[in-house]
């Protein structure tokens, strides 16, 4: 078998991290490498892969089933805030609620675990899966765990799939926007990304970060109970830069910027400041991105608050000008907002 | 933040290489951590986590949908007779193929990759997803890419759930043995194990060892349109002993293992008889063990056989008598045959 070319012998051209982050070259990776090679399996009528949207809408004559996947890696894998049991369960139900479905018929649980792991981390993991999972009334009905060797695995990795259906053109796609949609978003933006950046470095000033970590399908079911809603994506690897810039190119419109009306915390604020990151490029887990029809702006805002988001916030909206791209108002002028392109911290989700 | 406790810290209790292993010790470990945690998930009239089957069978009205899901961490990921990209979709083809769902209506991919694997190796594992999943008719909607950055994750590992749709009643639970039910295999066993070990160690009389890894939901949805087919699943980790003792423990009856009459590649049998392996016990990973209603047996073991199965065979049958157990008639007497408890070889899946 030795004859056998060996793919894995080092390559010209290798996978790094800016592959991973979320960006400009993880969309080239899968625009590339991925899309190619499934797009003969997307729906004629529904979403698939070649959307590059939060998951699959797969049209079941009396409705749809909504399908999606996240692997989780983030380290450490327990964190201010969460962990990472939390994060895949809190990522596949926004992922679901993302595409409009709210109300999740099952998740799946797949462990991969190091040897020589403490029992009661990976137990740990799972009650903080069932505690989440139950908080969403998203029910874990079937699993798998591997255990790989000592040195062959750094952490715990969790994959969770979700589904989901939902009746007929409830879905919420990425390229719903119009001009005139007002967007919305349902909290303060960037603390999961600083939390863990601060887990990591210990700066010191971290007592008050926390991750935002959470499900958020009943907010987005209170924002579709309170008007139209457009389009929506959870603004995590990337943030809500990549989310905007998403909305803007998939949707065909521009995007208008206020960032003065972005929610940030405070402690969030302060270390992005230090480190010179932007807070709208750090990525949340507990936040969704909405585009609402105009006219119901101020509905789906009290909803959102009624429903617990309290500081959700109209920051923006979507035009006919700048096709494709976001442009924020600064409050002193404009610039164009790009998704980030380069390698970011690896495994913050 | 320090003065929160970290779980990852050494613990008393570690989790070891045989709680992945597909034995004892691995239903220990899903039995005592996972399956408490999620019983209340469980769907009243389906069948959930609680059962450790090979998905979920959610009742939705008018038929059910059947999840499932796998994380494969197979050390080498390219090996003779496939890759971990085929190992992937065909695992979880046949995981819901065991549960009665022979037509997938969709998979997801998530792939975790190292920094610095060739983009090529990447691809060569996509694109042997692709053909799988085509030759399955199973076809992959919605994905995720992880990066861990170099030293994080020796290898590639592929998640895949599946999701599929059937009619109420058609569902093959692994407890649904009778007394008198016949037992088939599908075809040789052992050989993905076998092949793996020799790619690992290379023996130098491994030219002849190549994995059966391949979806065979077209076998089983032959065998279920030519008679009564009472059980299903597929004998990966733990081989057939495992499948048969579970068949035996959920169903709640003996079985009766004609060893003479187990099909074993001779390749496969000198390099188990050399390292003082029991072929019953290594993984197949295009094999299915079904149960079949004693009067259809032979009609379905033809339909096997006509549907490309030509090795497949009768090999075995439930029994009122050693409930729970598993008896294997040697040809010279009988012993009990018990899954394996400790140690295998690690990622072999």
């Amino acid at each position: 078998m030795s004859e056998r070319a060996d793919p894995m012998a080092d390559g010209d051209e290798t996978v790094t991290a800016a592959h991973g982050a979320g960006g400009e070259r993880m969309r080239e990776l899968l625009s590339d490498a991925v899309v190619p090679r499934f797009r003969g399996d997307s729906p004629a009528d529904g979403i698939g892969i070649d959307a590059l949207d939060d998951g699959a809408v797969l049209p079941t004559g009396d409705g749809a089933l909504v399908v999606t996947t996240d692997s989780h890696v983030v380290d450490p894998p327990f964190f201010a805030g969460g962990d990472v049991g939390r994060l895949a369960v809190a990522g596949t139900v926004n992922d679901l609620a993302a595409m409009g479905a709210t109300e999740p018929e099952t998740l799946t649980c797949g462990l991969v675990v190091e040897a020589g792991t403490p029992t009661a981390a990976v137990e740990s993991v799972l009650g903080s899966m069932a505690e989440t999972a139950s908080a969403a009334d998203a029910p874990i009905t079937t699993g798998d765990t591997k255990v790989m060797p000592r040195g062959d695995l750094d952490g715990i990795v969790v994959n969770t799939a979700g589904v989901a259906r939902i009746e007929e053109g409830a879905e919420l796609p990425v390229a719903g926007l119009s001009p005139g949609d007002r967007l919305l978003v349902t909290g303060p933006v960037g603390d999961h990304g600083v939390a863990l950046l601060a887990e990591r470095e210990s700066f010191g000033f971290d007592a008050d970060l926390e991750s935002d970590v959470a499900p958020v399908n009943d907010l987005v079911a209170a924002a579709v109970d309170a008007g139209t809603v457009t389009a929506a994506t959870d603004p995590t690897r990337g943030g809500v830069a990549t989310a905007l810039v998403e909305f803007a190119e998939r949707s065909g419109v521009g995007v208008r910027l206020d960032e003065r009306a972005v929610p940030v915390d405070d402690a969030t604020e302060t270390v992005a400041d230090v480190l010179g990151l932007d807070p709208l490029k750090i990525a949340c887990e507990g936040r969704m991105v909405l585009g609402v029809d105009e006219g119901d702006a101020e509905d789906v805002l009290s909803a959102l608050r009624a429903a617990g988001g309290t500081e959700a916030a109209l920051v923006g909206r979507a035009v006919a000008e700048h096709g494709g791209r976001v442009v924020v108002d600064t409050g002193i002028g404009e610039r164009y907002l790009t998704e980030p392109s380069g390698e970011q911290r690896p495994r913050i989700c």
